[in-house]
Order: structure tokens, then C-alpha cells, then sequence
């Protein structure tokens, strides 16, 4: 099955970016700026894009160095999919290794997700870097219609 | 085997995407500022990134609505691999659908690579909308080591 496979590096601590991944303030601060839920494992996550859709994730692990939820609301190419952040800690900087993984094909929908998780991830690393990143609805839009 | 697959759409002309994809100063616009050779199908591009390395394209198509190239000489994980530009043409905007195929597996690189072709990419639709992309040695960096 397809996999959307993204990164980046640090040299801010992976402290940082753990926070960023499981705290509601941290998480508004990156991807949409309407967060809900709670971030324990086995517990709900919901993110809302206004009119443009709203997600639940179940959160499948939350373990300091890796995150992962499980789609159990959204678009249907989403239904049943994993997201992973994998903090991997060298002496040098801090590495995020990131999946969206188990799509079922390479659609349209598949290529417009991959490079929004770029630019989310990117964003992800500026809020982790300066404070602050552009989660929507002040996203990077990569669609004519403003998407 | 895992593919990089990427979009983004703009109400600008295709004949602008495609020429930023096809003329020397076009993708030394928005990918590095070092190109050399020829687009025409069958003949070769070189794409140089100072010292953190050089591929040689070979131009398997170049027919106006679809750009595809043949990596023949770069790092070991993009020989042989296809990189393909499809531009989408509808009356409300132009799509382009990016892809990347024929990757070994999903390693480090692929993940680094698939980021990187984000930021290229949006580079791309910057150049064609405004004139001004951020090719390197300007380009986006992700990694902390300044890639």
C-alpha cells in the first residue's frame, strides 16, 4: 500500500517536538488551530479544518519518541490509515521521521496530502524552531482554490 | 516500490509550467541555479548541487502536457528512477502531478528526497506565479545540517 514518507532535522530538542505533537496548544500551533480530545493513548483527537473537514484520530501510541494515531473519522482515503512521528535523537539534532501510512492507491487526493504534510511538517519545525509555525487556516496553499 | 508523489494547482498558464520544466533558465528558476544540456527527448540534463552532488537526466518524453526524465548518473538510489511532470489542464486551473518512481524502499533518503521535492515543487508554482522561485543554493533547507 501506498505511504506518504516525509522529514526533517533539528537542532532544538526533541523535547520540543513531543510537546508539539501532544499538547493542544502545541498541536494548534502547527496544523489547525481547532484541536480537541485528548492525547493519551487510546484516547481521541479531533481536528477540524472549518468547513473543509474534520478528522478523529485515536491515539495508538504515545510514548515519548513516538506518536502514532489511527483515522477513525475523516475522508474516506483516510479511514483506517496510521500517522506516525518517530523523534530519533542524535548528538547532533533531532530527526523527524514521518508516515502516513496504508492508502489504497496513488490517487489525486494521495499527491495533494503528501505535499500538504510537507508543508505542515515544515511548519511543525518552524513553531519547534522560533515558535511560530502556520497551521490553518494561515496553512501554505498548494491548490488553486486555496486548499 | 515506493513512489514520491506530489501536486500543486495554479490559475497561471500550463505553457508557463512547462517551460519552467523544458528552458535552461526555467529550471535554474526553481530547482538549482547550475543546469546544463538539453531537453529534447532522448538528450540529457545536468542538474548540479555544488558539492552535495550532480545528476545526469536523460529526457524519456517532452510533449508539451508531460515532462518525464531518466536519473542515469546521481546518488545510487535515484539510478534508474523516473521523474515525471504531468500537467492537468481544466478551464478553472492547471494541476501538476509530480512523481517520483521506482525507489529501492522507503529509507531515510526517500523520506529526505519526497520533503525536498515539496519545497522544489511549491518553488516551481512560486516561479510560475511570481517570476521568483528559490532554487539552490536557496533553497528551502529541511535538515539541520543545512540541506
Amino acid at each position: 500500500m501506498p505511504n506518504i514518507c516525509l522529514t526533517f532535522s533539528t537542532s532544538h530538542p526533541a523535547e520540543k517536538i513531543h510537546q508539539a505533537l501532544t499538547r493542544l496548544e502545541g498541536l494548534k500551533a502547527w496544523w489547525t488551530h481547532d484541536v480537541h480530545g485528548h492525547s493519551g493513548e487510546g484516547q481521541i483527537l479531533t481536528f477540524t479544518f472549518s468547513n473543509n473537514g474534520s478528522f478523529d484520530m485515536q491515539v495508538i501510541r504515545n510514548n515519548g519518541n513516538q506518536v502514532c494515531w489511527k483515522c477513525i473519522r475523516g475522508p474516506e482515503d483516510w479511514l483506517g490509515t496510521h500517522i506516525e512521528f518517530n523523534i530519533q535523537e542524535t548528538p547532533a539534532h533531532n530527526q523527524l521521521m514521518f508516515r502516513h501510512t496504508g492508502w489504497a492507491e496513488e490517487n489525486p487526493f494521495f499527491h495533494h496530502c503528501s505535499t500538504k504534510w510537507a508543508t505542515f511538517l515544515l511548519s511543525l519545525r518552524d513553531y519547534v524552531e522560533t515558535g511560530q509555525g502556520r497551521p490553518f487556516p494561515n496553512d501554505v496553499k498548494i491548490e488553486a482554490i486555496g486548499m
